[in-house]
């Protein structure tokens, strides 16, 4: 089993979407470049979204262009390293996906709804309306040669519906890795997952697919943000999206807080000896940078005491961090 | 495999003891019958430690006597239910386990140490010494009739002396498993533990000595306590050790934060659907009283969202609570 563990950051578009304060586009980009700074090398940027149903993401354009693009010479400490990310950005239907490409986008992320009413109140599209704009989006992307990875929103439970039959998620898996997507990551969306069934959708899927195309993504709603992790460690899964600090939440589904935030999954990842290519110590500092741009209080759990033992002998931290 | 979990609530004792504010016997007596009005039928009670080392402790003879003896007529509402909960008393050394004897304790338990800096410090033993303590104390229990459970302290990472070799602690759960302990518990005393190292922990002595011996008591500080009974969990272990609203913490172990909390702990075993027979509403009002009682901010990380979504069908929960 792969010890290397792709940390997908998404805090500066699943974070920063649900922020009632709205960063501009140089404040964005100076966290992007905190979280590459702390070697993070995947990086959900933005988002494609109607600027009017998420105020947050306005501007993506010009970021994705200074991060890819013209503005790479001005930004230095960035630059780089910039070859070696992987910046990617959601977009929502095929209107938003024309607009990632204009902007020169190289990976793009489509939703895909396990339950109706979810993408009803999401993206105001019936779930049939919903797959076929992910299908033709994965489809044009195919053929623009541009990366696109589907995650299943609702995964394991619905805010609408409750309980989601794992055989539907099994089956919109098949269609979209069938159909040439990079990868199929399971969501969360609303922290309603336990362990156990995470191990067990992941590991059916991990058998049929390979592990290699999945990833899951996580809230920390219940506590059971870093179990549910470990639950899909075990089933081979390699890829895990979080949120620096924890920042996060759905503002179309109720009861959804913050995603798992990637100091707390980065500190048990290291400590069960996976590789992540990411410093703790930066990534706290990159953590700090995103509770002081968005004047929240940070939601990650493990951060005070990495604060109190990063800098100290294993001796006295009682083990490894 | 079992689904019938053991909850065994340490919050009288362990969360207790580490209070600035010291509760009276009737506080301690009024919030024993709260957790066992939500269906707790193991509570670790008190501490015969000396009153002097553990101010918070002293009057738990009297405590025992009010749940075991002649108290109980003019304690009605618990009366009815006492006959089925176990109570069991911390004895620290012979003299304790003298002490919980005189007030009819029928369940004592024994701290073992896996480290020897952690036993100086907190009972000034070497830890040959604390280890013929606690064989005495078995074997005084054995010869009395009387329960006794030894838990291992530090049994994954030692404040001072840092990793702790998995082979030592097999060695001592060998030990008192042979020599009649009733159960052998490992305990993550100050949060160090991961997943995968408790699992195969837990799943190396369960194929030694059975799981039905053995439990798992989990602390919350690097945020891995669920993480951590989960691991437990798949390696058999059905007995857990949890606090009422988080509370604890060791007060001789530096960056001991508070213990797993059991309303935590029940609400992600009953998702994964395991039996506790718990009564999640009760825990809560009981977590409350905790909070009130000791008049510290509640630790338990799901409690909001319980609270929130107790009273709610599943639908609009996203699954079973």
């Amino acid at each position: 089993m792969s010890a290397q563990i792709t940390i997908n950051e998404v805090g500066p578009r699943d974070g920063l979407q649900s922020q009632s304060r709205i960063l501009s586009v140089e404040d964005r980009l100076q966290l992007i470049d905190s979280l590459e700074t702390a070697g993070i090398r995947r990086i959900e940027v933005g988002s494609f979204a109607s600027p009017k149903a998420v105020p947050a993401m306005a501007g993506t354009d010009r970021l994705l262009k200074q991060l890819d693009g013209d503005g790479r010479e001005a930004r230095t400490p960035r630059t780089a390293r910039a070859s070696r990310t992987t910046y990617t950005s959601m977009v929502p239907n095929l209107k938003g996906y024309r607009f990632a490409r204009q902007a020169g986008a190289g990976s793009v992320t489509a939703i895909a709804y396990a339950s109706e009413t979810m993408a009803q109140r999401n993206v105001r599209m019936t779930l049939a309306e919903a797959e076929r704009a992910a299908g033709d989006i994965l489809r044009l992307a195919r053929d623009d040669g541009v990366e696109a990875i589907i995650i299943v929103a609702v995964a394991f439970g619905c805010p609408f519906e409750g309980d989601v039959d794992p055989r539907l998620v099994g089956d919109i898996a098949a269609r979209y890795l069938e159909a040439g997507a990079a990868r199929l990551v399971l969501a969360d969306t609303i922290g309603a997952a336990d362990p156990a069934q995470v191990g067990q959708l992941a590991a059916g899927l991990a058998g049929e697919h390979g592990a290699a195309r999945l990833g899951c993504h996580f809230h920390d709603t219940r506590a059971m943000g870093l179990a549910n992790v470990y639950g899909a460690l075990e089933a081979g899964i390699r890829w895990f999206d979080s949120s620096i600090g924890g920042l996060g939440g759905c503002p179309f589904a109720p009861g959804a807080s913050g995603n798992v935030a990637t100091e707390d999954v980065v500190m048990m990842l290291h400590q069960m000896g996976f590789d992540t290519g990411i410093d703790l110590p930066r990534l706290l500092a990159a953590s700090d940078l995103a509770t002081r741009l968005t004047g929240t209080a940070p939601g990650g759990r493990a951060r005070e005491w990495l604060r109190g033992h990063l800098d100290k002998p294993a001796s006295v931290t009682g083990g490894r961090p």
